[in-house]
């Protein structure tokens, strides 16, 4: 009964320009369908830098359009390795309006769909609030040949609301292309803290939904356009199968293809004895929907 | 700044009989004050056995009312000695009307709080649907003189739900009676991987929320009264900080009073850095309160 399936993440540092970090997605690419990945998950904005860092409008420059050039190059790899690609682009939807968006391929140059992240950080070293605008697709999962994608997006990761809308609207899978990362001025207990709460609170929401998690995160340090301090991004891409247990990590440095082997037949049956969804009292959930209960 | 608070977890065996149990815990509270706890959690049903192992009628005899004579017994306690209580016990509201309740004690032989476990189990040897009936006090937390307590119990642990409704209306802690144990016929990587969900799933809470977490679990082989298997309760009570992260942990087998300190000015310091509450995408989560999305 077991029904596997082949995925591989690509964890990759920014080579310096689109052109060198696409030809190293198609390397990459290459090198998955080599190994006989069926799903190929990228990185968060696998175009260019960590552009967020600061606000600066000449970073929309980098934006492109939905279909458009890089949709382009990677659906067309999709359809010559016969993948299913999740891919991250910062996308130009009108002018002065921007979206962080995830597309998927279906081993095939057209778009099977996309997501347009929906929830949005703001932080020291993390300003996403200036460039990009919520997302207004909701949570979806993608349709593909080998399941319903639950595609989300990097701060979604903290999120149990959006993991579980995914399970709810019938996800296979939970996949999280991300870029994040330490800040180099932070001791390294802190480091350690921040590392493993990212894994643990995605491997919560495999648990909670009985669901494999997949989470590709960016490698690498990229240095601050603005002289700050820059960011250490930590790697440790993973997949975690329906109980939340580990079936791949990668490094925590440098560019890795991981490979994991997932058997999607596992989710019924863990559902069958962990029947979660079975027990939610929707009746006294209403309040999810507020800002706080004051 | 720091705010500190010390709490302890009284991981216990099942004595034989409630007088036993009840004796075994005066002892705990008394070495927790002794030691400087301001707080101490007890785990599920620490009264008995743990009896839904069975659908049997005869177990109702058990219940008492709220409050009744094992709160007065541990009431006068927590008054005498100046402590918070967090008690598990097995309420009768009336013939045929039964629910599994936390009573919250606060250095006062007065009831606090009360919460009635909202999600109920069934499965295999953990029978809770036939025994339960669901709460009807929703997600509350409970104010007491070391904080608001965001008390719920056990199967609440793997739903994301309560936890975060529970921080919406204010919790300063999440704390999680518990009796969950394995099925001595399951392999030994089985065995861990369900411990290990257990453990990550809550500091998952704890990571979402910005909040330390507390879940105090049984431990010991309890024989099943009908000839089955029987559970060997895995103990492994915790204590997390808003990072997820193990401020205490004690071990899979036997009594242990777990003693733990937490700082409470820690979980805003974490949510300034992790301002998950700021961009909950509220007006994307109606689904939330259906069973599912199809």
């Amino acid at each position: 009964m077991a029904h596997k399936l082949k995925v591989a993440l690509l964890q990759e540092t920014n080579q310096g320009s689109r052109e060198a970090n696409l030809d190293a997605i198609e390397a990459g690419l290459r090198r998955a369908a080599a190994a006989g990945a069926q799903l190929v998950l990228l990185q968060e904005l696998h175009n260019g830098p960590y552009f967020c860092q600061h606000e600066d409008v000449a970073e929309f420059e980098r934006a492109e359009p939905i279909p458009g050039p890089s949709t382009q190059r990677i659906g067309v790899l999709a359809q010559e390795l016969s993948l299913v690609v999740v891919a991250s682009l910062f996308e130009r939807r009108a002018a002065g309006l921007y979206h962080n968006t995830a597309v998927v391929f279906d081993r095939s140059a057209q778009i099977a769909g996309r997501y347009r992240k929906m929830h949005i950080p703001d932080d020291p070293a993390f300003y996403e609030k200036f460039y990009f605008t919520p997302g207004d697709l909701g949570f979806e999962p993608i349709s593909t040949s080998v399941g319903r994608l639950g595609v989300l997006v990097c701060w979604d990761q903290w999120y149990p609301e959006g993991a579980r809308l995914m399970a709810l609207a019938g996800a296979d899978l939970l996949l999280y292309p991300t870029a994040i990362g330490w800040d180099p001025a932070d001791e390294t207990a802190e480091k350690e803290r921040q590392r493993d709460a990212w894994v643990t609170v995605q491997r919560g929401h495999a648990i909670a939904n009985g669901l494999p998690v997949l989470a590709c995160n960016r490698s690498g340090f990229e240095a601050a356009p603005d002289g700050g301090r820059g960011i250490a991004f930590w790697g440790s891409s993973f997949v975690a199968g329906p109980q939340g247990e580990f079936i791949a990590r990668a490094g925590d440095t440098g560019t890795e293809l991981l490979l994991a082997e997932i058997d999607l037949a596992r989710s019924e049956a863990v559902r069958r004895i962990w029947p979660f969804l079975r027990d939610r009292r929707i009746d006294a959930y209403a309040d999810l929907t507020r800002r706080y209960r004051d």
